[in-house]
C-alpha cells in the first residue's frame, strides 16, 4: 500500500497513487481511472471530485500505465550495450537516437557491462517496461535467454553480433572482410611476422576478426606465429603490457594489429614509450587518430551509421496495425534480416609500409 | 483494445495484456490480477485457469505495473544528459552506474540533445515511468519545468549545473576556480594576450568558466582583449575555425584556452594545421591527451567521480520507509545539498611556458 491520504501534510510524501485518490474521494480505483479517461459512464460530480483530489495530491494520471494495460505503443525503444565507457557505443547510440526521433520515439540506454547476470536483470527491466523494441549488443555468445526480450509485440534487433539460438534480425559489421583486407595489405607490403592483440574468441567479433587474420595468411601462403597472438576481452592497459612484451621478444613482430579501439590506444602508448617505429594497425575508428602524429592504419566503419541502420531495421519490423482503435499498435513483420556494414581502411600519417 | 484471444494463432501477435487473459478465461481483469498476485480471495480453480491462459498467451505478469499501482520502488534510476556523443557523459554515466549497482538499482540513460522540447518529452517519459530518482544535466538555464521531474517520491539531482528556480540537490565542478587557476598561471608565465573559446554565457559552466578567466585577469591587473574571446555552444569544428582565425590576426594571442573538451580537440587541429607552437590549454580531461605529442595543459576533474557523487547524493535523498508493507518505499529527506568537485591542472609535454 502506498502512503494514505493522511500523509498529505507538509512533510515529504511518497508517490501518490490511484488508490490514494480513490481513498480520498470514496469512489473505486476503477471509477477514478474512468473519470480520468473521460469515460461517459462517470458523472460530472464524481469527475470534478476526482480531479480536485488529483490536484491536491499532485497525482500524475499515468499514461504509461494505461499503455501497459491496453498493450499500445509506448514510443520508447531501448538500446542495450556492453560498456558505456567505450566511445563506440556513444557514436552508435547517436545514430539510433536520430532514427528513433524521426519515428517520434525516445531512446533509453541500459548497459550490461558485458555480464550475463546484468544482462538478465536488464532484460527483466525491459520486459516489465514493455518498450516498443530493443536493439541489443549481446553480452554473451548464447542468446536463447534473449528470445522474448521485449515480448512478442516488441521486436529485437541484434547489433554487431548475429543472434545465436534465437531468430531475430541483426545489423553487423564486416569483421572478417575488414581484418582480411588489413592483414592482406600488411602481408603484401612484406610483413611476415604480424602480432595480433585479438578479442576473446567466444565473441562473434573476436572470432570473425581472427578468421580474417588467418584467411589473409592462408591466401598469401604465410604461416603465422602463434606466439605473436594474444587474446583478451580488450582493454587498453592489457594491450599496452602485451605490446610491450611483443616488442621485447628476441624475434619481435614487424607489425602489430590491435583488434579493437581500446587496444589500439594501449598499443600506441607502448610503442611511444619504447620509441618504436613498428607498423601499427587496429580495428575500429578512433575519432582523434589524426592528432596522434604517428602512422596508424585503421579498419573503420561508421558506428553512427551502424546505429541508424539498426534502428531502421527495428522500425521496419514494426507494422502499424490499422484495425482496432487506430492507436497504431505495432507488431513484428516479415522474416528476420541480416545487414552487413562494409569497412574501410584509413591510414593516418604514412600508409602501410614494408618492414 | 489489444489483440483479442482470436489473434492467438500462428501469425504475428501484439503484446498480450491482462484483458486478453480476462477475455480468454471469462473472469474479470481485477480477478486475473488477484490470481496472479496470489490473493486468497481467488479460488484455486480460477487461479489454475488464469495461469493456463497466461502460459498460452505468453503473458508477462507485470511486476512493474504492480509497482506503479502501489507506488513502491522500481529499482531503476534515470540519467538525463545533453549529448550522447561527448565522451564526458560516458565517463560520468560509468560512475553513476557503479553506485546504482551498489544499491541494486539499474540505470536508464536518456538524452536531450540540449534541446528544451526534447527535455520536456524526456521528462514526460520519466514521470510516466516513475523511476526511483533522476540525475539530470539540464539542457537550459531555467529549471522550473524540472520541479517535479520524478514526482514527489522520486528525488532529482542536478549535475554540472545547480538548479535555477527550483529546489534540488546538485553536484557541480569548480568551473570558476579551475579556469581562474589556469588563466592565472598563464598570466604569471607572462602571457598578456590570451584567446578564449568560451561556452555559451547562458550556460552555468559557460558563465562560471568565463568568470574565472576574468577574475584571473583582474587579480593580475591585466585587461583582456574582447576580440580574442569568442563564444559558442562548443563543438570541435567551430573551435577549429575560430582558432585558425585567432592565429591569423595581425596581433594574435600567445596562448589559447578552449572552454571544453570538444573545443580543445578543434583547437589542436587548427594549431597542427598551422604548424603553430602557440601555448594551448583547455577545460575538461581528454583521455588520450598523452598521445597527442604536443604540449597541452588541461583543467581536469574526474567525470567518473562526478557521476559517483551525483548518484550518492541521489541515494542519500532517499530514506527507506520502515512503516507500511516493508517494501522499502523511499522518499526525499533533508534539505538540498550542493557538492562542488575540485579541479586539477595537468600538463602534457612541457608545462605552461612564457610566450
Amino acid at each position: 500500500m502506498s502512503g494514505s491520504a493522511g500523509d498529505n501534510g507538509s512533510g515529504p510524501r511518497s508517490r501518490p497513487t490511484m488508490r490514494d485518490i480513490a481513498a480520498q474521494t470514496g469512489v473505486s480505483p476503477m471509477s477514478v481511472s474512468r473519470a480520468l479517461r473521460g469515460d461517459p459512464g462517470v458523472s460530472e460530480a464524481t469527475r470534478a471530485q476526482v480531479l480536485a483530489a488529483v490536484k491536491a495530491f499532485g497525482y500524475q494520471p499515468n499514461e504509461f500505465a494505461r499503455q501497459l494495460r491496453t498493450g499500445g505503443p509506448t514510443h520508447v525503444i531501448a538500446l542495450v550495450v556492453g560498456h558505456l565507457a567505450n566511445p563506440f557505443y556513444a557514436q552508435f547510440a547517436v545514430g539510433v537516437e536520430r532514427v528513433a526521433a524521426q519515428h517520434g520515439t525516445r531512446l533509453m540506454i541500459m548497459s550490461t557491462n558485458n555480464d550475463l547476470a546484468n544482462e538478465r536483470q536488464v532484460i527483466n527491466d525491459l520486459r516489465a517496461r514493455q518498450v516498443d523494441g530493443v536493439i541489443i549488443v549481446p553480452a554473451t555468445p548464447d542468446h536463447r535467454h534473449l528470445a522474448e526480450l521485449g515480448g512478442p509485440g516488441s521486436p529485437v534487433v541484434f547489433a554487431t553480433t548475429p543472434p545465436n539460438g534465437v531468430e531475430a534480425s541483426s545489423v553487423i559489421v564486416d569483421d572478417f572482410g575488414g581484418m582480411r583486407e588489413l592483414c592482406g595489405r600488411l602481408l603484401a607490403a612484406g610483413h611476415r611476422r604480424i602480432g595480433l592483440l585479438r578479442l576473446n574468441r567466444a565473441m562473434w567479433t573476436g572470432s570473425e576478426r581472427f578468421r580474417g587474420f588467418a584467411a589473409a595468411h592462408a591466401e598469401q601462403g604465410v604461416r603465422f606465429d602463434e606466439r605473436l597472438i594474444t587474446e583478451h576481452a580488450g582493454d587498453s592497459h592489457w594491450a599496452m603490457r602485451e605490446t610491450r612484451r611483443l616488442l621485447r621478444l628476441s624475434d619481435p613482430p614487424s607489425a602489430v594489429i590491435a583488434a579493437n579501439n581500446l587496444m589500439t590506444i594501449g598499443a600506441l602508448r607502448a610503442v611511444r614509450d619504447a620509441g618504436s617505429d613498428i607498423t601499427l594497425a587496429g580495428f575500429d575508428d578512433i575519432e582523434v587518430a589524426d592528432l596522434f602524429q604517428r602512422s596508424l592504419t585503421l579498419v573503420t566503419f561508421n558506428a553512427d551509421q551502424l546505429g541508424e541502420r539498426s534502428a531502421e531495421v527495428l522500425f521496419e519490423r514494426q507494422r502499424p496495425r490499422t484495425t482496432g482503435t487506430g492507436d497504431g499498435e505495432r507488431r513484428p513483420s516479415g522474416p528476420p534480416v541480416r545487414d552487413v556494414l562494409p569497412t574501410k581502411l584509413i591510414s593516418y600519417g604514412e600508409p602501410l609500409r614494408a618492414p
